[in-house]
């Protein structure tokens, strides 16, 4: 008789989303909604990207250019320009497996993993990174207070800037993402070191997020771990197209294992990147062409430039949303290094009550911090993937409103 | 301390595909290489899916027809035009999910099933089934004979015919192809009645891999698990258009999971619609817009036809090269309902003794069955993925050489 993955019982509903839109659909103020809650980019994707899209469509059209099953873990004219303009040739072509996506990344990592290896992730934090370590088994059950057991939640307060420092217990896999979703805040040198030898004293593994690498601006704040020396030893880094390119809707990520990488068990050393390699070929069909060739396109002189533009309008976005919010006498974070802007909800209000006043006083949608863990209560998110002509109207209602 | 999942290290070498490209480079034929070994497609897209997938990469450079993150189930326009071509509208478009690959949804589907369930496989098969199988940590260590402890290996021999029957054993998970990779054979209505009937017996559930339904001509073979009545309550169907439509470089597919399948656990019904819905909404971003807009050109009319045509080709490709085979007096399956020839060695020689004779005296590569499993032993696998030109070359050299 077959029998259920009964781990995915202790799943808590995915109602964040879905409770967000069934306010804005009731909502009392009558103004047209700003939607500031969005993850999601909103510019189109720039001409040289557009054209080596298309370009790779039609020679899947001809005999001489057509392109069947590619390496699963990517083309290397791919991986080659990643290696060379992403990392300075710090990481080999080899090291880089192409994927379809972060997300899937992020959770497919833990399965070449122990099942009773501890996880570690930040409050507040990404969903995904706690969603997937319940579904594998790695958690006991939900608490009252929304937490799971068996889970080593990393704090981000106010107190520590919204960075999360190494803690006293012992954990194996440690999901650290900077700039960071939710909170916007930028891990700096020192404490990115401070990982480092955490996790070569106690044989753990960073798995470590890059998704908004992008948007980093303040200066000394490194872009990729394994700016960090012996890294190599120790971090998995995971990068998406998705917000450093606008390749949301075309599907595109990689995961840097560095062949350093190994870990010590059943009596002898275990290579990560072989395992991966394995898991690729055996579970994973590799990326389409015609999108590996539109990635390709991001690295060549038009594209660098084209997205580079991109990217600044989204900074500027979060700089001029941050300063406007600022100015209305709101605690924020974040929105220097990332597209988010982490805002704390004025007179010790709720996330949920400051959303329903955003929302009904003003029209505007943003994302209750208590959506991301027990720690984001408090706060809301702002994110910047609007126009600066929705951020300018709704700092204009927020200062009639508020 | 960081642990492995050790189940990885049981997994026998991956050594088929690089053994058969290391004897093709050692040959001691001089004629040149004719592959009959490849299992990916060779002929290019058909017009009106590059003009979709061109003309939806211009609508990602247009800001009014961008699109960012999709639904991660598929988008309407594909799943609904599935319900009505693919299943006249049998299954309903919320019961089908788009994914980037046939491959990962048969690899990823274990997921949502206890690691305790028990996992039957055609033998011989496609090796997905199984080194997922062993992956997901349910099976025990190899054993000499290459097969694994706590699988149950369903026979496909010249005695059935190659389709495999339900076992005396109890199983809890089955994996069915059909038309089946290797063997090319197909099973018929009676047959998978049978298997409906043991699964809703036992409490079982079917996994169905519909890779090659477009190559069925017979008469009477079901094209879909789902023309069984009951089969949606135990079975779920995974399609690709890899085969059907020749996006093996494109990466997409399908996998049906009827509302109607529920599995009755930790004391309540379950669906496992809905526990797949989770899984893709937490661990997958949804597949790319502009492949998706190429699949659905798939079903226009001008797609249809072409579509038909090309599989037409690789259809009469199978069936001349069946023939050639045959009249040079060897035993031949397959190539009738499937892209796929089985052919059995003469002269009790060893797949791969038949492998390394063909390849010596004709230079034709083939797939040794010992590769698909231990009942896949003195056999080869042809594919009739090539040219009409190459098979007939490779017919003449054999003639010569055989």
């Amino acid at each position: 008789m077959v029998k259920l993955n009964t781990h995915y019982t202790k799943l808590a509903g995915n109602y964040l989303f879905p409770e967000i839109s069934k306010r804005a659909r009731n909502r009392t103020s009558t103004a047209p909604l700003v939607d500031l809650g969005i993850g999601d980019v909103t510019r189109p994707l720039p001409p040289a990207i557009v054209q080596a899209l298309s370009q790779a469509s039609l020679e899947m059209g001809n005999a001489s250019t057509f392109r069947g099953y590619g390496p699963s873990a990517g083309y290397d004219f791919l991986r080659g320009a990643i290696s060379q303009y992403d990392y300075k040739h710090l990481i080999h072509p080899e090291e880089i497996f192409i994927s379809d996506g972060a997300k899937c990344d992020i959770a497919n990592i833990q399965e070449i993993f122990c099942s009773s290896n501890r996880v570690a992730v930040p409050d507040p934090t990404y969903p995904v990174y706690l969603d997937t370590t319940v579904m594998a088994g790695r958690t006991r059950l939900q608490l009252k207070n929304g937490r799971y057991g068996g889970v080593v939640y990393l704090a981000c307060t106010e107190e520590n800037n919204f960075c999360p420092l190494p803690p006293r217990e012992s954990c194996d896999l440690v999901y650290l993402c900077s700039p960071n979703n939710p909170t916007g805040s930028a891990m700096n040198r020192e404490l990115l070191k401070q990982w480092v030898d955490y996790a070569k004293k106690t044989k753990a593994i960073l798995l470590f997020d890059g998704a908004y690498e992008a948007y980093i601006r303040s200066p000394g704040i490194p872009k990729s771990i394994y700016e960090i020396e012996g890294a190599k030893e120790v971090a998995i880094e995971i990068r998406s197209y998705s917000k450093t390119a606008g390749f949301t809707g075309l599907r595109l990520s990689y995961t840097v294992i560095p062949k350093a990488l190994k870990i010590f068990d059943c009596g002898r050393e275990h290579s990560l990147h072989a395992l991966w390699q394995r898991r690729h070929d055996t579970k994973f069909g590799g990326a389409p062409y015609p999108i590996q060739k539109a990635a390709e396109a991001i690295y060549s002189s038009p594209g660098k430039e084209q997205v580079r533009e991109m990217i600044e309008i989204y900074s500027q976005n979060a700089k001029f949303l941050r300063e406007g919010l600022e100015q209305l006498g709101l605690t924020v974070y974040g929105g220097l290094d990332a597209p988010y802007v982490w805002c704390k909800a004025p007179n010790n209000l709720s996330s949920w009550n400051f959303f329903d006043l955003l929302l009904n006083q003003a029209g505007i949608v943003s994302v209750p911090g208590s959506g991301f863990g027990l720690l984001g209560e408090g706060f809301v998110r702002f994110s910047a993937f609007a126009d600066q002509t929705k951020l300018t109207e709704a700092l204009t209602r927020l200062r009639a409103h508020l």
